[in-house]
């Protein structure tokens, strides 16, 4: 019955590349029923194996800039001639459908969910144990060149020093004990009292409905 | 490691009589490892099996207003000349192990706590489904005469106008759904980032503790 009173939660996830957080986040999209994750839009063209719907929503330059016109984007850049954003469109029919919502974002769009959506938002930050480890793990992936990797560590020496913008903290160094500390906020989100009319919850109470 | 930086945290439970509360803590405690359910002080005589530092802290009269005078009441009534009250002594010194500290307590004693100690608790409203089941369970359960019964629910009408303003809100109507939300709340409860000193936190992550 909870769930069906309730509106939709969103969860936003920070924390800098190598921190594990798609790790983490498999065990959400294992342990809650009804989520969906945030894809940007961009005006770019798909790339080989891309999926509309999957990678980005791909839309047409008009298409995005009506859009824009019409506030339909929470945040939005353009970036060598392409636009990229975050779209209200799909995250306000999934809210109203009950969904979680989740962000993996950086925390610049983090700051922008919390103020738009405050009440609805729950947020968290994901770090490694320590720094040296997050460049071990950056290494050892063998995914990023060596300038690539020293951006990455910049970024996250900047980025840590915002955790207390964030709603939760996370040092993922077990990563089963770090992923059940994730659901179990992600199970929270979803009976915060912002989320429920409290009109609705007395009269189902009464049963007068 | 997470666990040794963070300083302790505060849950805080109401519901009405009869909402299934008891049964729900069970798997708070079995989930959490480090906790402490809150006891209250008081300066009557132990009944009989009651035991000093599991039903009640048994203090003489004089203990208790010395304790009132030096300001260690988190609040306090005297109720037939007997006083009653939570001391905050065992509070702060299970905050500062680090530990889970779980009150049971109403709306009246929430408004406190989250006035006092706003930063570290996260408080739960827990309902039975519906009014008549409520009425049902306490009738059920054949402890209270018909007048206490009434004053219950007549009490439980008026406290859950306030769920608003807890953190979170659990409708009980399925017992092991319930007690997964409460334990998943709790964890949680002592990730919050307000919990931990963030830099502290990078002072570790950086390596130099």
């Amino acid at each position: 019955m909870q769930t069906l009173l309730n509106k939709g939660a969103i969860l936003v996830i920070s924390g800098p590349s190598g921190c594990g957080k798609s790790s983490l986040l498999k065990e959400v999209y294992k342990a809650v029923d009804n989520y969906y994750f945030s894809i940007s839009t961009t005006t770019r063209a798909p790339r080989t194996g891309e999926k509309d719907g999957v990678d980005y929503f791909f839309v047409s330059k008009e298409e995005f800039e009506k859009d824009i016109h019409e506030g339909y984007f929470l945040e939005h850049a353009k970036v060598h001639g392409n636009y990229y954003g975050t779209s209200l469109k799909s995250i306000i029919s999934s809210l109203n459908a009950g969904k979680l919502v989740i962000f993996d974002i950086d925390v610049q769009g983090h700051r922008i969910v919390k103020q738009q959506l405050h009440d609805v938002t729950t947020s968290v930050f994901i770090t490694t144990p320590t720094l040296k480890e997050l460049e071990n793990r950056l290494l050892s992936r063998n995914t990023d060149d060596s300038s690539t990797i020293k951006k990455r560590i910049e970024n996250a020496k900047k980025e840590i020093k915002q955790i207390d913008k964030y709603d939760y903290f996370i040092m993922n160094d077990n990563l089963q004990e770090a992923s059940q500390l994730l659901v179990s906020i992600a199970k929270a989100a979803q009976a915060k009292t912002k989320l429920f009319n409290i009109e609705d919850i007395i009269k189902y109470w009464n049963k007068e409905v």
